[in-house]
């Protein structure tokens, strides 16, 4: 078989030294991976003005699957490479699911006190291509008085039906076979109803699965309350943005929480990223997790079908966890990934 | 002087529960207050099809202010109550500071195991009026696989500067003096520039108040991880629902959220109510607790400038809160509003 050809966008800040960690345990886990590294973000605008060359959004699209560390320095104005590199390749390469798993590893501290690993363990599908992410809006008389900003949220049943059918995927293979979908039905009528409404209806084709649904609000008062009732979520592009933080804080932070831009119909590339960002506060210290990069490799691995090596990866960084709960060292971002390296390896 | 005049709308549910606790310490702190109860909400709507007739709005708008309880249930399809009754209310009476304190009470139990009451001690000033809240969007081909149903944020920057305002000066008058926006600039960058730059401009009015930005991702994972991080919080209508339901979560529980619904104008009457609903499984069993609807009260006679009383019922709530750490038994709604008031009449 052929080598998997994976494209990596280290980016800006802690963003390089994790991802140098992820290749590492990629590596020694020994599936035929080549690299190939592209200098995109903060230092590639600031010496050049570009951010995203058409040329090289078409050579990614020829990758099997994309490894990105995090996005955004302070040098940049805020926002400009968020939109115009991370939400343009989500929106590019058309990943309408954003896989985040919401997982408290054993050993992990939570800040719940009374919250154990089997009470968290979830899977968020946020959609990753419409709603208020799609750029749309406008503003009038800026700087006056009169000023109005608008912000468009376009929601489409193409849109919608496919991230939901995929969320009845991955309910029906866990065992609680439970999906809830989580939205703002009774303010945002009009695409609430299309969610609702296109929930009720796929769900027709998956009887086994419970379905369930939750305001935003409420949702995220439960993740600390209660997030046990959580097993998979399907939610909308910003509110899967919110609750997917909610979920890193409980599950013991954004140093571990791992995430896929996924496109389930193979027809571009998906892109695996730590939920957290660049840190420039941090940066170059070896002083950021490199684990939530190594997961989001598990999840590469998994979703390029080596689901042998996915498993390797996962269970050295869930012992990984485990040891440090018992025999706590401060460690670099080198000495994490040389340490869960060694467990992938031996 | 002459009597307070006030409007109550226990609506459904708990809501007329926990009115009747809340009007009954309000009683025993002695303003003069005369009440005038409103049957508005699913009984009526179910009854008559009316939900807020335009002559119970225009004698409304005649009261001092309005007590609210809980809009809700499940004989009303969902969003009906809520838009036409409890939002149509927000946004006619112009009730455009929502404002919301999220406070630890000693002796309260919190899910987050390392927080202690110094630690969450803030005020959310939650914008009433605008953004997604506004009802605008539509759909077309509804149904069809071609459906496409749009939401919109309407902002403008009369009503930014407003609340922006309203929120320094909360600011200013607290010994930390710290003011934090919470809003999503890198995604929703036209509304999110007119609130960035408001904040700016505002501020130059304000030296003594220190200023900050945070997402509202971060902030939802700040409301886990350091609330301590957070003083007054400036938001948006969604992002400000969002995040104080976090805010109830880590401080002890929807039960103990108050909240006032403020024209600052004073060009018709503000509205105070728990940040609960109607809670329809648990209705009618004397289960709820009143506390947040007395909370609220207090908020409400702070309001009217009756600050005396509003911190004889504040402290009453205190005092009782403390008392369930040490002494804790099972008491109904009645019997914890009987508590409270006994507090505020010795
Ligand atoms: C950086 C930002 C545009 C991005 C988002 O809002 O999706 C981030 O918060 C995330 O969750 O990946
Ligand atoms: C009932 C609903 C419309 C309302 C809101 O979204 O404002 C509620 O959640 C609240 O926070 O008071």
């Amino acid at each position: 078989s052929r080598n998997i050809r994976l494209a990596v966008i280290p980016g800006d800040g802690i963003g390089v030294e994790v991802v140098t960690e992820g290749l590492k345990v990629l590596d020694a886990v020994g599936g035929k991976v080549e690299t190939t590294t592209y200098d995109l973000g903060a230092k590639r605008y600031n010496s050049t003005g570009e951010i995203l060359p058409d040329a090289v959004l078409d050579e990614l699209r020829g990758y099997d699957a994309i490894l990105l560390g995090a996005i955004g320095d302070p040098s940049v104005p805020p926002g400009v490479l968020e939109r115009d590199l991370l939400l343009k390749l989500r929106f590019e390469l058309d990943h309408y699911v954003n896989l985040r798993p919401v997982k408290l590893f054993p050993g992990v501290e939570t800040p719940l006190a009374e919250s154990r690993p089997e009470d968290i363990d979830m899977i968020v599908v946020r959609e990753g291509t419409e709603s208020l992410y799609a750029g749309a809006g406008g503003v009038l008389r800026r700087g006056t008085p009169h000023e109005v900003a608008t912000q468009e949220s376009l929601n489409t049943a193409f849109g919608v039906e496919r991230v939901v059918r995929y969320a009845f995927e991955q309910a029906q293979a866990r065992p609680r076979r439970k999906l809830t979908l989580v939205h703002k039905t009774n303010v945002l009528t009009y695409a609430g109803d299309l969610w609702a409404r296109t929930l009720d209806r796929v769900g027709l084709e998956y009887p086994g699965v419970q379905t369930d649904y939750c305001h935003v609000d409420a949702a995220s008062m439960f993740f600390v309350s209660q997030p046990e009732r959580f097993d998979v979520i399907v939610t909308d592009n910003l509110f899967g943005d919110i609750i997917t933080d909610i979920g890193a804080a409980v599950a013991g932070g954004i140093g571990l929480a791992a995430s896929g831009n996924i496109n389930p119909d193979g027809t571009a590339p998906s892109m695996f990223e730590p939920v957290h960002g660049s840190a420039p506060d941090i940066a170059g210290q070896g002083k950021a997790d490199p684990t939530a990069t190594i997961l989001s490799v598990a999840m590469l691995l998994n979703h390029l079908g080596l689901t042998r090596q996915a498993a390797r990866v996962e269970q050295a960084v869930a012992d990984d966890l485990l040891e440090r709960q018992t025999n706590w060292t401060a460690r670099t971002t080198h000495e994490i990934g040389d340490d869960i390296t060694a467990r992938v390896a031996g």
